[in-house]
């Protein structure tokens, strides 16, 4: 197996090698769309499953709308539909018909031409809010607490697998209230219930914000969102929630009789998470030598790999291993035994290296006769020697450890890659000679904003929630600020 | 609440009222394309969730794959592409812009034409075999054992509620094997899959069977089915497997070399099941009161409606609730409580007879008195008063019992709409009269079986699996036949 390119020989190449050859995903034949493999769909399974207990927890449920949109509905919201139009595929025809002049070949019927085109669904307010008015009558009907596990697809130009792909795997949250307190609630509830399964299930350290109106989502009137760090000192924003205040209850016509009788437009949110998180997740913790999981997120969590000379040698082994794993399997740790015979242990080292199964166990003719293994940890590549008296409750332990240890580590770089400037020049040298995540202050103008972006291409991720209060001025304008906000280069 | 129409007086209506009153789905804004609302999605959920858990144990893994198909790739296997190029959704831009005679509306921008047309998937055989071609080198890359849970779009004419819609949830199985022994071993073992599934979980019991040439899937070399009666005499097939032979290998060259150090075409199958199951599910079980669900797939399996006329009877009764809540979620059993207000508990009775809640706790004054409930059961409408002591396990118990008992039912209904018949005559008779599974002999061509389906609607479902041996005469071209095979009308 060749070697992986190392992150600081290219970070993006390194990026791109190993998510095709840890088996994650790869590029199929149509432009921007990608094949996610079922090493790569396990670890998104993992993330859903666990987002979606979440969603539940807090109250909401699955349903599913249809993947096209009329034209007309894409229409009606108009920053939405402005938002989204540059990038959709559009569904103009419903049949093909035999060439006539190639009997083996199909061109598109133009008797079958659709009346209205389809939009192929980039985001699902429009058919989700335009479904909504035939629910919502009165103050009763409400809240409706909606989430949606579905593809979407926006036409983007340049694509790069799991970051940005023509169609993604992703989930919308389309919740309606009847008031706009409980609205900002859902919001915020949403944002934090998306942060904690960052922190959680990704080990990976987010800051928690809200975007600034050039950022907002088109449609929303404030967009709420968790921006993670890189290990190559770009940011990646991982998640949004949005308040999407009456505008799609206008634009669809969504009105109720609230509690005092009086007709009124519902109040909405909408919040996604995507496929994204799989680069994210990557980017966060792998290393020059290959995947590096948290064990909440491994589909093998650990694997064990015999070292024998003879048959007599394996078949004492095998014993041990399968003694193993049943003790695993009782403390639901998912468990893999290689015992092939067509690789060698290294060739086998090196693949579960590649593919980030937290802990390996290797068992050698030496360790049966002290009853004892091998135990190596992915994440920090060292290596001890245990008993096999206790090795299940010891494991148990060091995945809750690791877990920990790749958090740990990840905010660790994240604080060394913080800085507060006050100047634009020290932005600009920070930002070209180390990246990261960078405080400064903002006059709060579009203007500033832009003029920032264009001559640094750094943005503001967020302006961080509880943000310390703290007087300064901006670097541009040199207008007085009440707080610094985050600027970062970003995925 | 308005009364569900009874079957006896129109069942297609009362099919579709049921869909839209008991909250499982409804038509949306676009032409055939349906909304699936909570309550039918969860369900959907269960199935999805059982099923998937049937394709891991028998070593299958999931993956995801394109939702477009270049066209060129959807030509290459011909019956394939003959088969759904008159029933599919093409995209054939990627662009909207601002109409420069009304700025409020968006156009398809003529700039922004695909150099190839997209279809959006109606199976994905095509896209998936041009990537098997990238995986597939050796034997010992094969078998490639992948499900994708996935949307379609197939652009039908006339739609109804899950039985038939342009866009449909499903799940596809594609596996690549390196002998055709292997391949229809798989394709057998899948359809027991599902067979088992639809009798276990659904309630339903099916006829496990083989399709005629002329019912076969487009692009295959045989295809396997289970056939479901439903209530109203016609068939639905609910689930189909492929042996798809080398066709898909060929038109997408995917060689490999096999343990002899020849090259050879992959053997290939495919197999599905989607939200058509819904309908089935439907149509198997429940009546003029509403749905009937097997405690398997019931969102709600137990529901506690209190009866009370003053707030003190209501603590009190909420305490009793809470205690049989607390005993059944230990069991693992779903309840829920509904001490609303605002509705009366016979609104809440029938609401709950429409949604198919297995079991109905009903606890009054008296109920507090003796220690004891009354029970109700959805599926045969019997009540029975029972001790609160003890009744977790009589619940525990009971919900067995329902599942085993619909079953049951649908079986008795099965048996008593199965006719032999001997004559075309006797056929057609039962056929109109009766409906329902008829078992006739046909002499094994597509001209008999045109006329029959021509002149009398019905086909031929399948020829069932294991089927007896019989000598006898075919129904219209009197030709010797050696077993009958099933026909019926169909969904």
């Amino acid at each position: 197996m060749a070697k992986l390119t190392t992150r600081s020989e290219d970070y993006s190449k390194w990026y791109n090698e190993l998510v095709v050859k840890a088996d994650l995903a790869e590029n199929s034949g149509v432009r921007g769309c990608m094949v996610i493999k079922p090493y790569g769909y396990a670890i998104w399974e993992k993330m859903r499953d666990e987002m979606d207990r979440k969603f539940k927890e807090t109250g909401h449920q699955n349903a599913y709308f249809p993947l096209f949109i009329p034209k007309s509905y894409f229409e009606a919201e108009e920053k939405n539909a402005e938002g989204f139009a540059k990038e959709c595929a559009v569904v103009t025809h419903y049949r093909l018909k035999t060439d006539p002049n190639n009997p083996k070949k199909l061109i598109v019927d133009p008797e079958a031409k659709l009346e209205e085109e389809l939009i192929v669904r980039p985001t699902s307010e429009a058919i989700i809010w335009n479904t909504y008015r035939g629910w919502i009558q009165s103050y009763r009907d409400l809240p409706i607490l909606i989430n949606q596990w579905a593809n979407v697809v926006r036409w983007e130009m340049r694509t790069r697998l799991f970051l940005r792909t023509a169609e993604f795997l992703w989930q919308e949250g389309h919740t309606a209230h009847a008031t706009k307190t409980e609205a900002i609630e859902e919001t915020e509830k949403m944002l934090h219930v998306y942060a904690d399964f960052a922190e959680q299930f990704m080990a990976m350290p987010v800051i928690r914000g809200i975007k600034t109106e050039s950022e907002r989502f088109a449609g929303a009137d404030e967009t709420y969102c968790i921006e993670a760090l890189m290990q190559d000192g770009k940011a990646l924003q991982a998640g949004t929630s949005h308040f999407l205040g009456q505008n799609f209850a206008k634009a669809f016509d969504v009105k109720f009789t609230n509690k005092e009788g009086k007709i009124e437009y519902a109040w909405a949110t909408s919040w996604g998470t995507s496929t994204r998180l799989m680069g994210a997740l990557i980017m966060t913790h792998s290393d020059d030598f290959g995947l590096v999981l948290p064990p909440t997120l491994a589909p093998i969590q650990v694997v064990i790999v015999p070292i024998f000379r003879s048959d007599e040698q394996l078949a004492e082994i095998n014993k041990v291993a399968e003694y193993i794993q049943n003790k695993l399997k009782l403390k639901g740790i998912s468990v893999k035994y290689d015992n092939r015979t067509e690789n060698k242990p290294g060739w086998k080292f090196a693949e579960y290296e590649l593919k980030g199964v937290p802990i390996r166990i290797a068992i050698g003719p030496k360790d049966l006769e002290n009853k004892s293994v091998e135990l190596a940890r992915r994440d920090n590549l060292t290596k001890e020697t245990k008993a096999l008296e206790g090795l299940d409750t010891y494991i148990e332990n060091l995945l809750a450890t690791i877990q920990k240890d790749i958090y740990l580590k990840a905010e660790k770089h994240r604080t060394e890659n913080t800085t507060s400037v006050d100047s634009y020049e020290e932005f600009k040298k920070v930002l070209e000679e180390k990246g990261g995540f960078i405080y400064a202050h903002w006059d709060g103008t579009k203007e500033e904003e832009a003029q920032i972006q264009e001559e640094t291409k750094a943005t503001i991720r967020c302006i961080p929630l509880n943000n310390t209060l703290e007087e300064g001025i901006s670097m541009i304008s040199k207008k007085p600020s009440k707080q610094r906000v985050l600027f970062a280069k970003a995925y």
